[in-house]
């Protein structure tokens, strides 16, 4: 079973690609005074990573039936509001992170108080990305910012990182844990599907689905993140291994064990396949996403 | 003149009521776990305040024939994004503010890393506000959303915010003052008249004329302000007055003196009140409260 998953992981770079190349395109079209701060958002916007959320949004529209290319904007926008919570969550007075992605952090390198701006400009960009350069109906568009807001508030990330916050050092029990996570990393996810569908015309049961599908994809992203953290390589995740113990955060190995948090990846990742069956659209490409999200090694 | 002005000057408090009443009802209607980054939001929301940019978006559009209720989660979504803000230039990494409007700030009383996500809990909020409660043409809801996260991004008060920290300590030409300015507190002065035409549906000539208003009311709100930081009463107030000169801030007195400043303050609510004039609306109100802005002791 192990051996043919691994078989068809290959992550989608083409959709990569195209993220890549829009984002380069939507960026560098701005003002570029005062400098300091388009360099700040530069820096952590271009710093690698697999660009995950918004290839999730391309497969997702993709699947039912609309162009990868013309949700760009909106797929865009997630990244910047994904860029935008790891510089405030880097920030001294939060995780306090100097190296991320194999690079110094926003605020090592600008300085505090440009990292806290770069950041919340970043989040205000995103909302300006969808606004005035997201083709379609008007009420989608409408909708598309209501989700992304949503996910990004206090009943969201906000709030997932509030609750892991107050938990740092205290043991948790499952459903605590479940709830930073299916907030702090799965709600942006989960939205990051869901809009690529509702630009899509996706109808109320199919979008009902997909969230079910993103829901356990987020659950299976989080888990792998907490065992990279401890059984990772640091030259392969570019950053600190450990780091969740040395502080204390509360993670899926440490509430239950390794061996466990592993099968839980694995079951979360086989859930949110599942939910795809019930969808009549070709969902290969989301059922690759999942195989590799509990696979990665970074 | 003077005196004639200073008689007609009250502030539209029926309007403000609406605005309390409506934050009231928007903000309890919300999820309350984890309780702390709501109540370090609700501890800025509510802390007192003339509400001078909502206020200001309902006024607008009630001048282009819209009922004032009708904007309601618009002009409360500016409220919030004013509110972030406020937050976020607060924290020891920025001004290092420990009192506003009499009360502590949100980080003396929470934390810098709760004072942090309840702003950026609120910048997300605002845009979920009217996203998911403004009703309308839905194209007008994006432009609306389209205009206030520009005036909140690098290119308006970010910008504006990053371009005072960098010209902190330096004498700084009139063009930087003013380039600060009209960024960091104009612009999303600017906006809240903008998005109450908007959703009036005004013509892009009235537009156009009520930019201009709203741009001379911001330079006007800005120089007021840095005159009563420096002869303002701190009990009045409810902040520390000579913050601006402590932290060698650009402002206005510094750069042109105190008497030139006032004169200037004048000069921006003439030229407010002079645009209006090019409107058939009834526009009384709007120029009443750039009188109050010229006037005003807090």
């Amino acid at each position: 079973m192990k051996k043919t998953l691994r078989e068809k992981i290959i992550y989608p770079d083409d959709k990569r690609l195209l993220v890549e190349e829009a984002l380069a395109h939507y960026f560098s079209s701005g003002e570029t005074y005062p400098q300091v701060v388009y360099e700040a958002m530069r820096h952590s916007l271009f710093s690698g990573g697999k660009r995950f959320r918004p290839v999730l949004t391309l497969l997702s529209a993709e699947a039912f039936g609309c162009e990868p290319e013309d949700v760009l904007p909106t797929a865009c926008a997630v990244e910047y509001i994904h860029t935008y919570s790891l510089i405030h969550d880097d920030l001294p007075a939060i995780d306090d992170d100097e190296m991320r992605r194999g690079q110094p952090t926003c605020h090592i390198l600008f300085g505090e108080d440009i990292a806290i701006l770069a950041g919340d400009a970043l989040l205000a960009e995103a909302f300006y990305l969808i606004a005035s350069l997201q083709k379609g109906e008007p009420s989608k568009t409408v909708q598309v910012i209501g989700e992304l807001a949503e996910a990004s508030s206090a009943r969201g990330m906000v709030g997932g990182q509030v609750a892991d916050i107050i938990s740092t050092g205290k043991q948790v029990d499952a459903s605590t844990l479940e709830f930073i996570h299916t907030r702090k990393t799965g709600r942006l996810i989960q939205a990051a599907a869901r809009v690529g569908a509702i630009l899509a015309n996706a109808s109320e049961e199919e979008m009902e689905i997909l969230s079910t599908y993103a829901h356990y994809l987020g659950l299976a992203f989080q888990i792998t993140d907490d065992i990279l953290d401890v059984v990772g390589q640091a030259e392969v995740l570019g950053k600190k291994v450990g780091a969740d113990q040395h502080q204390l955060k509360a993670t899926f190995p440490d509430t239950f064990g390794l061996n466990k948090a592993m099968e839980m990846a694995r079951e979360a990742t086989d859930r949110a396949i599942e939910a795809l069956d019930k969808l009549r659209a070709d969902t290969s490409s989301l059922a690759n996403l999942a195989r590799f999200v509990c696979a990665r090694e970074k």
